[in-house]
């Protein structure tokens, strides 16, 4: 297995002092609640293994959250398991799920673990594509990728990386393919709170027929700006759940148990709060977005996440995976080639994704170095 | 996948108010500075992503740390791969080098991942039993047990949960068998720094021929008494560790960036601070042997690790399993039966290991407790 594209892109900044603005992490905090409650843990002595579940108080503030914000009715006991992050919640819950053989359907572009669990596992993605500008999805697309061996669909809403945010009435068109067909759904949705513009995010448990058939992800790392934590969970029915704890327990077997004390206090901060943690990224996104365009590039608008796409077709690229490769000792920036979310890269050999969770002075350095291509 | 007898047996300790010598974890703070180094990261804002590979920090001190002790020559880059927790250092590399249909050598018992993870990849777990009271290692039997399909050995030492510390003679023995039929060595030693009475932990990648076939798997949590942190770590030669990180990466990505700078703090303490992290530990397992051999059991001597084992047959018990689900509610102790250890129960159904781990009053109250019987 090749290293990710993540790993590539921040060792290419590191090796060449660039900005980065690949890998998706912010580089101001968070609220400082959640790092205080972690190191109080930490001085309280709470150091050592926590239920491979989760610890109670984290359990139940996931399952409090998804009943404030989502109406869900999700148990605190048995409908959540932490896990060493999304990534590990996603690994285990598709473990869990998929056989050799079967078909997942994913939103194309689409996160890379997707694809190289699923190979991993001996199981076929097949993608769909969602276009820029818009990023709509195809209803009669996606209907017609289903085939007797489908047995899973991924989605991701926010999504990584072209900041779309499904509608209800896009759910809903997935939901009936779930529902004729009778698939899982496993939904990635650790964007949740970092939607721009008053958008809404509906998670696709929340449709009618949807929570027994759906796994959601959720990160505490994004949601809190500590990316570096690894605290994510999975949510469902106990039925699904239980799946998902059950190959996760032999994947890492628990998640830091201090650091989950420091998300349970995020997750138990006033809604307020909660709702205003992606107003700072929505103006760093229009930043980056009007700074792009500044130097020629068509951008697409991001209504979600940390990340901004762009088509940098106009600087003569012909190879975004080249050009990305080659930025960071160019012109000290670094950047991660959309092709690298695509089965094939046609029709997005130009595109390039760009972090914009980064502070105001490090985008307008970043757009500087840019503007010598 | 059912619940981990540790899942279980820490789950019935909680529900049932009991001590708690089941799970193997410490009720005392390990060297203090490194606690205080990770809450000082967290304060630095070293909360975000790690190198999926670990810190370079940490697998410096890994590599120095091996050097030091071992005379191993571990590279810090391309040698390690920091994992969250050994449990996902010994499923990443199972998973990355066993293939449906292989065969694992594991010395039985052995710790219960080992046997799960083998089953979720399609391999059979073909266990060699070492034997009550002295556990040594019949070298005929594990070449015995060698056929066309063994790829891999599983080796623990120092062994839970018999406290078995393997002698340089029988870990010769293995490696004979490991170089004549080609196969890799997996080899936990996340007790490397909990051996007792001047007894020498012999990493087997030192033996003539052996570093370029193992992948040994170190633990911050255990050698540093912060359990939960879930900071572990693989070591060996550059295409093994690649193949680790291949899998890893796509499981939890990462493990927890603060922690991973305390655990780096730890493994840079003087040395003797390290030779005596189980001096305190020895009098532990001294003060639980004599206390349940006044009891009337046979103890078997622990040479090292958290746990000591002891034959419950006097006190009329006739299968382990049922004795230790029913201990937390009749008399509040938790402790775990050694036949989850083995793939068949025949000859250990009534050995119980039980964790020394514990403030002395602690296992001075379990021990009343367990007078009750
Ligand atoms: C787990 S590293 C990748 C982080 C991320 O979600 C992204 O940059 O898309
Ligand atoms: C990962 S939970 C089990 C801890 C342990 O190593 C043991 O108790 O044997």
């Amino acid at each position: 297995m090749a290293e990710t594209i993540f790993s590539e892109m921040s060792r290419l900044a590191a090796e060449n002092d660039a900005i980065n603005l690949g890998q998706g992490f912010p580089d101001t905090p968070g609220p400082r609640e959640v790092v205080d409650a972690a190191v109080a843990a930490m001085h309280k002595g709470w150091n050592q293994y926590p239920p491979a579940v989760g610890i109670p108080s984290l359990r139940t503030a996931i399952a409090d959250h998804q009943r404030r914000w989502y109406g869900l009715d999700v148990a605190a006991d048995g409908g959540v398991v932490v896990c060493s992050g999304a990534s590990e919640a996603l690994s285990s819950a598709m473990t869990a799920l998929l056989a050799p053989g079967d078909e997942v359907i994913a939103l194309e572009p689409y996160y890379d673990l997707y694809g190289a669990t699923a190979a991993l596992l001996g199981a076929t993605l097949v993608p769909v594509r969602i276009h820029a500008p818009d990023y709509a999805l195809d209803a009669a697309a996606l209907r017609a990728a289903v085939t007797p061996r489908t047995t899973m669909i991924v989605l991701n809403t926010p999504h990584n990386p072209t900041g779309a945010v499904l509608s209800r009435a896009e759910l809903q068109s997935i939901a009936d393919v779930a529902i004729e067909h009778d698939l899982v759904v496993l939904s990635d949705e650790v964007y949740e709170h970092l939607v721009f513009d008053a958008g809404v995010h509906v998670p696709i448990a929340t449709l009618p027929g949807m929570f027994e058939r759906t796994i959601t992800v959720g990160s505490g790392g994004k949601t809190f700006s500590v990316t570096g934590w690894k605290i994510g969970w999975a949510t469902g029915p106990a039925d699904l759940v239980a799946k998902v704890l059950g190959v996760k327990q032999w994947f890492s077997f628990a998640a830091g148990t201090p650091l989950q004390h420091g998300i349970a206090t995020g997750l138990e901060l006033p809604d307020d709060r909660l709702a205003h943690l992606g107003d700072d990224l929505a103006r760093k996104r229009d930043l980056l977005t009007d700074g792009l365009r500044e130097l020629g590039l068509e951008v697409f608008h991001s209504k979600a996440t940390y990340f901004v796409t762009a088509d940098v077709a106009p600087l003569g690229v012909t190879d975004s995976l080249e050009f990305c490769r080659s930025l960071p000792e160019r012109v000290g920036v670094a950047a991660v080639p959309n092709q690298v979310f695509h089965a094939s890269p046609e029709g997005v050999e130009t595109q390039v994704r760009f972090a914009c969770c980064k502070r105001d002075e490090i985008l307008a350095d970043a757009l500087l170095r840019l503007r010598k291509l």
